[in-house]
């Protein structure tokens, strides 16, 4: 048997299991420590009361034979469809019930949806990037390009003529970097997209941070994109979705590529893919989710993405106070600021532990472009992240 | 772009859309009939209460913020891997934590595990066989040979040391033909991977059918199996939790192949593939999981068992007083039968249909073996499979 050695390629992922090491090594020595993690790139608050209050009723529902409910469709429920439908619609994207497939999560999909491209196709990823777009094509052994994301183009590379690319990944807003792509810049992409009959797999996973009405929040909101484009989204932050797990990717009619001269729809292959390899996510959790989706659902997820967001607003107020250049923030959980004085980022990661005690992550555990860049979320609560701020004005205003 | 063309190579699957194509036809002919669907592949009593109870606890938890849980480890909680532990080793099977992962189902699993194959691997399956073993593999482009189940080796064949496999996929309980290999017959398998360096699949899904405490419910109760096995197992038999999905797999420590001289582990493969391309399973329903595995849970599971099995014992009685050979029936929730008088499956479908009202399975669906074999399930109602045998009864006295 051989088996795919590929797998071989990947790099080890040192980055978290290398702050977890120097965090245990921080507390082993100061056992009375009192460390903030503003590193958690997962919510902290519990799901709201209208979908707990459906997940239950759902469990219930499980337990009479009257209401039991087995194997149902692979690409998900109609009612949690037609949800997603309307919540794209009030945005004024318009979604056919069959462009929708419900899923247990973005991570998955995003994975999965490898398995419709032949091996023979570059792939071009920001750097820094989120490292599952790169490990699970270099699983394949595709070869992997970066677009460089520079302080110049505010972490936001555009199209590059010379480069040829057959897969283009683009999150926006951004993980690691919290930046944002205007219309401008995502009809670029889409652009770029349709002239080289490219696909573009656009991760949509922190689009309900976006308080900004005029940056777009699906891919869709741009023309031309049903032609070149797939979009993940996913209730993880949405709806602190993170453990309840659903996500959802959506593949337009229109969306083809030749194969031996014939346009075949990709929409058919991933419903043949999730069919034979997917069994749905749990009925249980499709009734969350819906209920998440609702009216008074979605005003309850606002809430704890307000929460959230005032706490960005903490830490970008923080950084701008003290000349700091930072990206994101304001339409994102995600914080990515230049370390003062030109640091390297593991070099800050240990000052910010040693001296005040607040855990971030190192931006080079995105890619070479991060690495005088540092990461801090706005997940902890208000009393931390402010502590954490008051602390960090402090290391600032001496080091200044 | 170019697509993953092996899809273009998958055959349509029309096993079921046929069938529905047929009952519509059917059933708009005969507005007033009274159709019993003995074709059901899906349990249909509701959940037991202590698992309902465990889910409706979880969710709750999910709505309080010290109570809450994010991302959790993609391989599962220790909660439930340590519950599949005990689970195993009350039949004897030691397993360690880091060799379960659990995940949304069985379905997924034995799809996603191909991730870890290269594409010059041959494949040997049985025919009749469950068609995901297949698609998945053609979907990747991998050659698929096929282990002929006949009447004479009971639907179960054995090793044929002419032929070289890579992978081979063995089912027991079986899906379709309810027949189950003894200790002897997996031996012998075992012992042809072991020699061969071949990787033996085992789908378990079936196995809290089997009440003869002499048949193997796991291939890791073989000796040798921990050097070339993989074990799917699944709560959707088990518990009833086909809409509300749980599985797992079991990958032994032990088991390596070689990759440019060096042994590599598949469990690290496989804890690297999840990792990169899951995110876990639902919290909630691994609470549910976990409660089902619990000894009032499993008693509790084991009632509705009980109530398929009883059904089932009917099935095979009907056919044994009237001299039918079927396999299957005795520790599974399958019936495979022998069309009477030497019909095709599909004809035999139409003579039950039209004749006696009574829906099952055409094992022509299932490959070239099941060409004159049909299949009934378990997971009606005791009225209704005893009435569609009492149905099935006349239409046998009449022929013979």
């Amino acid at each position: 048997m051989k088996l795919n050695a590929n797998y071989l390629n990947l790099k080890p992922s040192y980055l978290f299991s290398e702050i977890a090491h120097r965090l245990n090594a921080y507390c082993e020595a100061h056992p009375d420590n009192q460390l903030i993690r503003l590193g958690i790139g997962d919510v902290t608050l519990p799901l709201a009361p209208l979908v707990v209050e459906a997940l239950r009723e759902a469990a219930s529902e499980q337990g009479k034979k009257e209401s039991f409910h087995g194997y149902g469709p692979e690409q998900g429920y109609d009612f949690l469809r037609d949800a997603i439908r309307l919540y794209y619609e009030d945005r004024g994207v318009s979604l056919a019930m069959n462009e929708i497939f419900a899923s247990d999560g973005a991570k998955s999909d995003t994975g999965n949806i490898t398995d419709l491209f032949d091996k023979d196709n570059t792939i071009l990823v920001p750097d820094p990037v989120y490292p599952v777009y790169v490990d699970t094509n270099l699983m394949d052994g595709r070869r992997v390009l970066y677009a460089a994301g520079t302080p110049e183009n505010g972490f936001l590379p555009l199209p590059d003529e010379n480069v040829t690319a057959d897969i283009v990944y683009i999150c926006s807003p951004n993980n690691p970097t919290g930046a944002v792509y205007t219309s401008e810049g995502l009809k670029a992409w889409v652009d770029y997209c349709v002239k080289h009959r490219s696909l573009l797999l656009f991760d949509a996973a922190y689009e309900a941070f976006v308080s900004d009405e005029s940056l777009p929040r699906s891919i869709f909101e741009i023309e031309g994109a049903r032609k070149c484009a797939i979009e993940f989204g996913s209730l993880s932050k949405t709806a602190g979705f993170t453990g309840t797990r659903c996500g959802y990717t959506i593949v337009p009619s229109e969306l083809t590529f030749p194969v031996n001269g014939e346009e075949i729809s990709v929409n058919s292959l991933w419903l043949r893919r999730q069919t034979t390899k997917f069994n749905g996510t749990s009925y249980i959790v499709q009734k969350g989710a819906a209920a998440a989706f609702s009216k008074e659902g979605m005003a309850e997820c606002r809430k704890n993405i307000d929460y959230y967001r005032e706490n960005a607003n903490c830490i970008a107020d923080t950084l701008k106070d003290h000349g700091i250049r930072f990206f994101g923030g304001i339409n994102s959980p995600y914080i990515w600021f230049e370390c003062p004085g030109g640091a390297e980022s593991w070099e800050f990661f240990d000052i910010m532990l040693n001296r005040i005690e607040v855990v971030g992550t190192p931006g080079a555990g995105f890619g070479e472009n991060g690495k005088n860049y540092f990461r801090l979320t706005s997940f902890n609560t208000h009393e931390n992240t402010q502590e954490a701020m008051r602390r960090l004005a402090g290391l600032l205003s001496e080091r200044s």
